[in-house]
């Protein structure tokens, strides 16, 4: 019998009809969704798929990498459209490739980019994955709030409780707001998030903008390292995980 | 007992759950859902809601007018926020108001804009609202190839059988492509539309942009008034009902 090969999947999901990535019994999830998919291509019981990020039920992914190892002759490329074929319409394969033998998405990951949708006014087609917010807020102050961010930070003070990351600590490479479709995305890359921390810090960041001096609001909320000091977290379908950067990738835009 | 009020709805909705606008026997349309919804809050059964634009299957909106006629002491303001408890989540009323006694949303529209979206890439979030066509095109050949259709027609090349019209010139004052978040979107606007005029335009427009010269192409097959000269129709899901227009307002972006 040959040694086990490693392969990487590129994933995008609609996480709206979704319990998160994690698998859980008599739930529908996406990563039990690829394991019960990974099992029939590959006539195998068990198969483990591993996601670089274990997004929360509703929140979806255009750029999510998940990894599974297998004793196959199956050539990387193969495994996408042959897992496509037993997945729902709303989890899509968009790349399939074999990965070096110790890839592992989750620890081999090095950053993770996530944008988060706010609607400028409420739009019945695009609140399945953006947010609004009912108290107005001013873009340019979002901005003002969210710039200290960027840089190495403990970032205890926007992390729920139930966490289980060993460090608090996170390199934040990018924190800025750009325009989308639908009104104001916040896009955020750094070396790992802590549990719930971008919906912690855009509903701070809206809390924030309302003070006189946003960027100092936010300073201080992120030096207490209490989570007591933020504000409301925000609602799961705005969040979207876009990308993930591995050894070698620049954590850049 | 008073006369009956006119009052005029603007509303907003996600096609993708709905058998179309109109009302049919044992299926869930988005007229079938507003008259429920107005005989309740005006506890009067048989309430008639008429449509500017009778959106096919799978087709959305953002700016359908929708109208009735009611005898109620209700402001028209009120009505809206009423109906929209009875309502399900994927249809929304934006602005409820009284109207000018003989206002019909039908009768009365003297335009309509309609948005159909493309997509650059599948998106397993966007692809309810918009339609990704496998075969490439180039985006500045789509501009050459619909830049003819402004102007009055006979459009009987772009009508699907079965259409009920009574004429088949159309005035068009704007047809146009721009980006939007997914990729590219065709915004028209025209005194009145064809059965399955937009959608057969975009099928067209995509095989006409293939061609040497696209808008010759296009050009030929509009004066040949023949639905066998041009393409196949393009799915439900891209396309959206975005504004009505009535007397006073101009067919303009």
């Amino acid at each position: 019998m040959s040694d086990a090969r490693a392969f990487r999947l590129t994933v995008a999901y609609d996480g709206t009809d979704f319990h998160g990535w994690q698998k859980q019994p008599g739930l529908r999830t996406v990563q039990g969704e690829l394991e019960r998919a990974a099992a029939i291509v590959l006539a195998q019981e068990g198969v483990a798929v591993h996601g670089a990020g274990r997004t929360d039920a509703g929140v979806h992914a255009r750029g999510q990498v998940a990894s599974l190892r297998a004793v196959t002759e199956l050539p990387g490329k193969a495994i996408g459209p042959l897992m496509q074929r037993q997945l729902p319409r709303d989890v899509r394969i968009v790349e399939s490739r074999e990965a070096d033998a110790r890839f592992h998405a989750r620890h081999s990951a090095r950053g993770r980019r996530y944008a988060y949708r706010l609607l400028e006014r409420d739009d019945v087609m695009l609140r399945r994955h953006a947010w609004y917010p009912r108290r107005a807020y001013v873009p340019e102050r979002l901005g003002l709030a969210t710039a200290p961010l960027v840089g190495e930070h403990d970032c205890s003070a926007f992390e729920a409780s139930g966490s289980s990351e060993v460090s608090p600590m996170c390199r934040i490479a990018l924190a800025r707001w750009r325009a989308w479709e639908g009104g104001l995305l916040f896009e955020i890359v750094a070396d790992h998030f802590l549990y719930h921390m971008v919906r912690n810090l855009v509903g701070t960041a809206l809390q924030a903008a309302r003070h006189a001096d946003p960027a100092a609001r936010m300073q201080a909320i992120l030096e207490s390292r209490d989570r007591g000091r933020g504000a409301g977290t925000a609602p799961p379908q705005g969040l979207c995980l876009e990308q993930v950067y591995f050894e070698g990738e620049a954590l850049a835009a």
